[in-house]
Formats: structure tokens, sequence, C-alpha cells
């Protein structure tokens, strides 16, 4: 973290949005999390780069220059030691692009739809079209069949899916699992929409079982159903055609429609040879997927893809545009397609299959490496998620970046974690954890049986 | 345009998802948008740069990498031509980030709340906070009163505020002018918003008689309005003071909340001697401005300030991130809100002021100018939007990137606009109109009175 460099340079420039947080004290970034309560309604400053008026004088002696070059020098460092010690957010850190630095200087801007020209010229929808025909291609959806746009994070693809279902359905009530993101239980409080929680296996897949029931008590309302291809947490894959025949069977046949959430896995599945097929052959609505995170990407970004014939129910006119606009957002970024173009181009579909491959690989060697140093873990067959017993200690979370739940956390084998990180990582938390958990046995691993199950539990009780 | 450029190299990329469009071919966005119809449920592919599979021996030729290369450096050539010819928009092009290029290798990511750290490390919220407390300075909302964030572009600020207002008042009723933005429109069907269109003054500017009109026909609900900080095509600042009082005396007190849409002129109002005062002093609930606009950023994105009060009403907690969650997107672009750090630290408030005074000045030149030439023009006294006659030729349109509305266009002049950028403008124009409207008088210009007024139309019946 920047802000605990201490740097006076720095902290000068800092310190008028400080709230008194100097050099000594604790940010409250450095405060651990898992005890950390989050009250709402509190806005918390902690170290921050104030903005400060430039002197008079300040174009003549440069001074102004130099503090931000400082600033910026030791937030780059931060940033390359913070994406060193990273294992917890499903983000491949691994991409260059260096030959794209130059369209750094232009303002480019895809307004509205990417399929209709706007008169605004500094725009990329040429390689953003191309990046959505890949897209509906590994989706199998024909190009003329189809209509999407590159979004600006896997959360907006989530609002417009859940959205065009909505105007497809408009009394159709939304049903998602437990486990999905909680951008879709947000999308059903913005457009007030009926939710229903569904229940989900130990794995983190929907129980179908518990949809039936829930499909059987609202029969007269039409069903919109979020499908999570990997959830946030566990990586688990909605088995999708359990989740048609569950709808088939219990009377909703063309009474629904199927928003596939594929934030990580949306790319990676494909690949995966045993997997259950996300395919518009199926009668689904929308795939979403995001950009930053298998692919790669210097900024959130996202692609949704969606049926032609459902996007009338959301478009309206406009002519300030020339286009109409049935997106979320009305200004798009336009360098995002440019990276994602420049990476599936270089990478193709055999360059991304190998690297599922790999990553597939790279999860099995985690988890069975924890399993052998006596940690309790779970891999979905289909994931690259490992989930494992919570580390004991905040700061050792904090430095490698874990995404926790309760008891547990997970690593995200992406493209960037090798073997190599996996073992610095492995070797560490071997270390650590024969500190916290002392040999007397007054203090124990706590046990995870309920989030993963009592055979991938490494507990106390559990263990073999 | 890219597509227009018709080099060999280009095309056969391009060719695969180009639906036949050749070199010889007439892309769509090349035809007039005027005439064009907009259709609704087409997909229509313009040139694109498909993506192709890599060769297998790829690698070794560097063939591939040699054509994206090329295809990257013509797009870089359009880019510069298509800069240089903007007119329409209200973007300032003039902005140099060179400083911030090496931070392109990182994936910096805003999860969530600005306030509350998540325990994904590549971030930037330090700089986030620091341009926030900038804007709450100028809106006069203390430190510790307000909440806010970077948004992705101004929708997303207009769709959080009304969302806001929406969660204050559940069954408020939306007003907005027929002149806001259309994201104010799809917020209200999004949200399921019941929604009342006010009428506009010729100026652009809402017509409180008939708002007062509209909220006594609806006294029994609380009042959401969107105020105009700058219409799109207008540049009408809507009375803020006036539509307090018709709130008050219209018997709404307590009973309303106002989102202030200030998308360019939210932050060049600040600086204009004679304008009223956007203020958190006054009852107002939000206030969003563009950063691509005004500021100048190479992606689209904007801040969004509200009261720290009204967030709980919006907010819940997720575990996964250890972060609330009050935004509308979840993972949020890192790289703008340095962007913007640079530029306001760069500029400061003095700066910007002698920015907005010169983009008065050149405004008021540009519609003298064009008023001397016998067109058509208005500029309200505080915008530097010029209004005038919709040129006759689609081509000339797009040359420029004008943006327009039936019989009008406008040039926003920004900062990067110069007095000599307007008489190259200017200059053409007059030579153009001088070929369109021929002597004999069959071909007249049009009357644009109904959108600007008499007194600043010059049509045949209207001129003096």
């Amino acid at each position: 973290m920047v802000g605990s460099v201490g740097n006076d340079g720095l902290m000068e420039l800092g310190a008028a949005a400080g709230n008194g947080v100097g050099k000594g004290a604790r940010p409250m970034e450095e405060q651990p999390p898992a005890r950390r309560e989050v009250v709402l309604g509190r806005n918390v400053h902690t170290a921050s780069f104030a903005v400060k008026e430039p002197e008079a004088d300040d174009d003549e002696t440069g001074e102004r220059e130099a503090a931000m070059a400082s600033v910026l020098a030791l937030y780059r460092r931060s940033l390359v030691e913070r994406t060193k010690h990273h294992l917890g957010y499903p983000y491949n850190l691994d991409f260059d692009y260096g030959a794209l630095s130059r369209l750094q200087h232009f303002s480019i801007n895809n307004l509205g739809d990417p399929f209709i020209e706007s008169n605004y010229g500094v725009h990329s929808r040429q390689f953003e079209v191309g990046v959505l025909d890949w897209f509906a291609r590994l989706w199998e959806l024909e190009k003329n069949e189809y209509w999407g746009y590159i979004t600006n994070c896997g959360t907006e693809g989530n609002l417009h899916g859940i959205l065009v279902g909505r105007e497809v359905f408009p009394d159709g009530i939304l049903y998602a699992s437990l486990e999905s993101h909680y951008s879709v239980f947000k999308a059903a409080r913005m457009y007030r929409m009926e939710c229903v929680k569904v229940d989900t296996l130990i794995s983190g897949e929907i129980d179908c079982a518990d949809f039936q029931r829930n499909l059987l008590l609202n029969r007269d309302k039409p069903a919109i159903i979020n499908v999570n291809i990997g959830t946030t947490v566990k990586g688990a894959v909605d088995d999708l055609d359990m989740v048609i025949k569950t709808l088939e069977e219990s009377g909703f046949k063309d009474r629904f429609y199927i928003h596939c959430d594929g934030a990580l896995f949306g790319l990676m599945i494909p690949f995966v040879k045993k997997a259950p097929k996300v395919t518009f052959k199926k009668p689904i609505g929308s795939v979403s997927v995001s950009g930053h995170k298998f692919v790669g990407c210097p900024m959130p970004c996202g692609v949704q893809i969606t049926r032609l014939e459902h996007i009338n129910a959301l478009s309206s006119n406009v002519e300030y545009l020339a286009s109409r606009d049935a997106t979320i957002m009305g200004s798009r970024n336009g360098h995002a397609p440019i990276f994602l173009w420049y990476t599936l181009n270089r990478k193709g579909y055999r360059g991304f299959q190998k690297e599922v491959q790999k990553c597939l690989r790279n999860a099995h060697y985690l988890k069975d490496r924890l399993r052998e140093a006596g940690i309790g873990a779970m891999l979905n067959e289909l994931s690259s998620t490992v989930v494992f017993e919570r580390p004991k200690d905040e700061e050792f979370v904090r430095r490698w970046q874990l995404a926790c739940e309760g008891s547990i956390a997970h690593v995200v084998v992406m493209p960037n974690v090798t073997i190599d990180k996996l073992d610095y990582f492995l070797n560490e938390l071997a270390e650590k954890r024969a500190a916290w958990y002392d040999q007397d046995g007054m203090c124990q691993p706590p046990c995870i049986a309920g989030d993963v199950g009592q055979e991938n539990c490494a507990c106390i009780l559990h263990k073999k």
C-alpha cells in the first residue's frame, strides 16, 4: 500500500486529505478486514493523495511536477510489489500492451450501440465488433443473430442480462442461487424485481431440487434465471442442462429467460473437455464474461452477448447520438476493445486452450500440496479456484490478497500463477501455519466441513 | 474512419467480419445519419477488424505481429485525423498523460466503495479519494459529510443519483425536463419509476410554470428532480433556485430529492461569475459530472458526489470484497482517478477558471462570426455550446463531428478549440454554404426559430 511507504515528500502531498494519518499512523487499510466491522454510512478517509492548488510560480520552479513524479514513482513501485503477491482475485496480471501505449493520447469513446455509427469519430467500434464476433462464435450464435457490447465489468454484464430478461418477461421472477455474485441481487433491487434465492449444494452449484420447489410455488409467473458459470467464491459451475430440464419439467417451457454469468469461466469452460457446454444452441438468453479476468486487461471490462431478437425490448431511439442505445452506459471506454482484440489475436482459441489446461493443472497441484500439508482444501472439477482453510493471520491474507468468506479463503489459479509462485506461497503458508497452530493442540485449525464438505476438511474431527 | 482507409493489408484482417464490405463498398458509417433510418433489431456489421486464429508458425514468422502493427498504425493515423476535426462533442481532447503511460502495465481496479479498502491491493483509492475531496470542496460539502466515487461516465452518475433519490423516496415521481439527457429517462425505465416530462423554455431550460402544474397534479407523492447543469443539446442551465422555490411553494418542503446532472457544466459553472451556484448548501442530494469532458481523459469517466446520509439507503454488506457496495458497478477502472488527479493537480482551480473564461470567450466569438455570416445561431449566457442551423451536407457534419438534432447542430467550445480552429471551421462552412444555397433563392436555409427563437433565426422570414 502506498500509504504506508512513509515517504515525506509523498505524505506532504497527501497530508491535506489524510485526516491526521501521518507517517507513524496505522492507515485503515492495514487493519485486519476480518475483525474490521464494515460500518455503513461512514466516509473513512485513509491516506490519500490530496489535490493541492498549484503555486503561482509552479510553472517556473517545476516543483509541482517533481512532487507529482515522486508520488507516481512510489506508487508504481507499490503496484509492482502488489502485483507480485497476488493470488486471490481472478485477474490475469500477465499482459504486455506496450504496442498500444501510444493510444493513450486519444479520447476513445464508443458511444451507444457498437453496430451503429455515431457522429463522434474517435471510437474503436471496428475492434469492438471484431471481438464480439469472436465471442459469439465461441458461444455458437450466428453473426446476424447476436447483439452485444463491451461492458465496463462483469457487473454491467449481469445488470444488462437481467434487464433484458425483465423486459422480455416484465412480471418474471428472478431466481439465483445463494452463491451468485452480489451484483445479481443488486440488479433485483435496482429493477424492482421479485427475487427468489435458491439453495446450493456443498460444491457451490445451484440445488435443482430446491429450484424446482420454488418454481412450483410460483407457477403463474415466468422465470428469469441467473446461471453461474463459475461462482465467485468456489468456482462452482451450475449445471445448465439440469436447470433447463428443471424448468421444462416444472411447466415453464417458453416462459423462461436464462442469463449465464460467466464472469471468469465463461471464457475457460469452452476449453474444458468434460464441461457442460455454454452455447446459444441451448435456450439461453445471454452470456456475460469479464475481460480483465482470464484475458487480462489494465482496466475492468467485460463482454455481453445476447440474442438480437431480445434487444428491441430494451432499445430506444436517441437522435442526439444518431444511435439507438441498448447499452447500460452511454459513453463507453474505447480502449478496452483494443486491448481485448490485441490479446485474442495474439493467442487465438488455441492459445486460450493451452492456458486453461495449464491453469487447471496448476490448480490441482495447489490443492494436492495443500492436502498433503494437512490443510483442508476443495477444488471443483471444472474450476481453477482452490478453496481452503482461511489463514489465521490477516496480515498473511492481505499480503497474498486472498479473498475470504467466513472460514474459507481461495486462490484463483490464473495464467500468471506459476508453479514457482505457488511453491513460494505454499512454503510461506506452511511456515506461518506451524507458528499459528502449536503442537500441544491448544489452538486448532478451523473446521470447514460446512463450507467444503467433510471429505475436504482437515480439522481435528474430520481428518483421516 | 479507419474502415475507409482502404488499405489492403488492413482489409485482409478485417475481411472475415466485413459482411462483404470491401474496398469499394460504401460502409454504413459513410451514409448520411440524417437520412439513415435507425432500424431497431439489426446488427449491421460494417468494416471491422476480425480476430483471426493465429497460424501454428506465427511465432516464428512474425507475420501476425506485423499485420497487427500495421492495423494499429493506420488506426492511430485515423485517430489523429479524427481528433483534429472535432467540434461537436463536449470532450476536451487536449491532454498529455505521457507521465502515466507506464501505469498501463497494471490491472488497477478500485472494487466497491472508495472509502473501504478491499483485499485486492492493485488499486488507486488514494488518488480517487484525493479527487473526490477536490470536487466535494468545489461543490461545498464537508469532507465528513459526503460520499462519492469515480464512475465510468456521466450516465452512471445519473443512474446513481436517481437511484439514491428513489431509495430515499421509494414512491417518488421523477421529474425531468424534455431536454434532459436520455439516460435520465433510461433510469426511470430501469428503476420502474413514474416519470413526468416537463416542458422547456426556448433556451432549453426547464419551464418552472409547467413544473409547478405537474407538481400540483401529484401532491401526494414526493418529487425526485433531475436538474440540468447544461443540457446536452443547447447547454442550457436549469435555474436551480427557481426549481427549489417552485418545490417549496407547491408544498413539497422536505419531500423532494434533487439530482444535478452536471455532465459538462458541473465543472465549468463554479467558475462563471453570474451563474447560479451549484452547492450542497442548497437542498440538493447529488451532483454528477463527466471527467472526460472538461478535464479530458483517454476514456470516459465521471465523478459522483452525494450526501453521506443518503448512502445507507443504497448499500449492502458484501463480505467477499470486505467492502460494502453502494456503487452501480463493482469493479471500477483504477486508471481514470489517476488521470483526473494528474490534471487537477497540474491545473488547480485557477487553471480551470482560466480555461472556462477562454471557452466562453471563444464561444461568443463563434456565435458572433456565425451571425455576421448570416447564419442563425444561439448561445446561452452561461454556456459554451453554440447552437446553429444544421449544415445541409451530411459529409460536412461528419467531417466536423457535429452533434445534430432536427434542424440544429451544435459546436461545444472546449479548451482544445482555439480561435484558429474556429476560423478554419467558419471559413469552410461559409464556402460550402455558398454552394448549398444558391443566389436565385430557390434553395433557402432552414427556419430554426422553433428551436432557438425568432431573434436567433436567420431564415428568410426572420432575418432582419
